[in-house]
């Protein structure tokens, strides 16, 4: 289905060749999609079908493979490889990479502007929310804060707030903006925003976890890296078990919360799990 | 007046420190404010006062230095000097940088969706033209045509091409977004269009005249380095009196075209030749 909506995008678009490719590169580089899913499983929670969101996910989608074009690049992370496949600096070139990022940036706003499905006061609140969960106040902030932890003892509240930001933003995003869509009510809204929150968190601490424990080949990236970089990591600061039991703890968190919002929320407690459990 | 609003959209923001800094360093660089001065022109000839516009306008140049910051990049152009200062990846560094244009880029569409003087059509309407003008359809597009040409013999076609999309796509917004929120017809707006390309082009005819010709302090920067790196360039494909030449007849063609929008159009007339005998 993503890979479909993916490409309508592109078909009959006037981009620079090389451009397009790249685009395309990253954005079909084999990803779990689980933004897209969980937007999806968010407005499921209120309605039938997906057309009315698809563009959404797209556009999550695509400034989620722009932030991880830019941090991949030399300047950033300085990562070869990402899920088994070269880079996009490594496999166009570092000039390239930069501009796909800030195409796919740019064009997911687009997107979603000239959206057929969505009234103007739709378009208008999801471009506030994904505009504000992807900026200086969201997933741009937390990528300076990690930056800035880089060879630091920081506290587990910093890891936190960290990780809020670079990951639990746009994660957020995908399950406010599905709700909203699928006219979920204030109070609903609310005990999805916390149930976000958790799942956020808990993805990365799985992350952290997989670091250590993972199957380089179902990761498509070698293990241990976080400790070569000296990163702070759930695990270093809590220990390995103690990361897992705070995984656990943040899952039931989050199926409390998503009980609250009385919604058909069976996919997206699936999704707990799954993102808890997840090997790559 | 741009002073005071681009910082009102900093003032109160929990943005990281180094990040605002950063985004504030460049954007507050002594830059012409050329954009924002012709969408304010672009508007004043259809109503009178700015309020309206003044959101879109710092969403415009936020735009205009983000693009800046990345093209200073190593990757990119490998510039140590803008405006007289360090560029941003000197003054920071490269990874600051990086994240600095991108927070520039996603906050100027934040801006804008989050305008309390426009209505939500309004909003979307100028989202779509700021998001297709900047991005893979515009400005990026004609980044990436500009690299490929280097070191190329390109025709006199090509290179308008070029500055269509590098230079011009954001002029055209300016203008067509000035004339959109001041209510012009479809009649009127369509003379405008024609007004902002030749403008456009006439901009980066003189921005090639003065690489050969400025005073390096009035500009800021050394000349003659569009030479150094073989660019192709209007006096290089056309010779210095040709370009003139060439510069002259796209401001004839400006007036005339704006002439025919019959509105208020005094300082937008005045602008051509300012863009046309600026000597920075």
């Amino acid at each position: 289905m993503m890979e479909k909506e993916l490409n309508k995008h592109f078909k009959h678009e006037h981009f620079p060749k090389v451009l397009k490719d790249a685009m395309l590169y990253s954005l079909e580089a084999g990803g779990k999609r689980l933004r897209p899913v969980l937007l999806a499983a968010s407005y499921g929670a209120f309605q039938t079908g997906t057309d009315k969101i698809l563009t959404s996910a797209v556009a999550l989608e695509m400034i989620h493979t722009y932030s991880l074009i830019h941090d991949d690049l030399p300047a950033m992370d300085n990562d070869d490889y990402r899920r088994g496949k070269l880079t996009n600096h490594k496999a166009f070139n570092e000039a390239i990479a930069i501009l796909a990022g800030d195409a796919l940036l740019t064009y997911s706003f687009e997107i979603i502007a000239n959206d057929p499905l969505l009234s103007s006061d739709e378009k208008v609140t999801i471009l506030q929310m994904l505009s504000r969960a992807s900026g200086p106040h969201g997933m741009v902030a937390g990528q300076i804060y990690d930056m800035e932890a880089e060879d630091k003892a920081i506290s587990l509240e910093q890891l936190e707030n960290i990780h809020a930001l670079k990951t639990g933003e746009l994660v957020g995003f995908a399950v406010k903006a599905g709700a909203f869509l699928g006219n979920a009510s204030e109070e609903q809204l609310k005990h999805l925003e916390k149930f976000a929150y958790y799942l956020g968190i808990l993805f990365q601490v799985q992350d952290d976890i997989l670091d250590i424990e993972g199957d380089e080949e179902k990761l498509g990236k070698s293990v241990g890296s976080d400790i070569d970089q000296n990163k702070s990591t759930y695990p270093k600061l809590l220990g390995l078990n103690g990361a897992k039991k705070l995984k656990l703890e943040y899952a039931n968190k989050a199926k409390e919360s998503l009980k609250m919002a009385q919604a058909n929320t069976d996919i997206l407690m699936n999704l707990i799990d799954h993102f808890s459990q997840r090997d790559h």
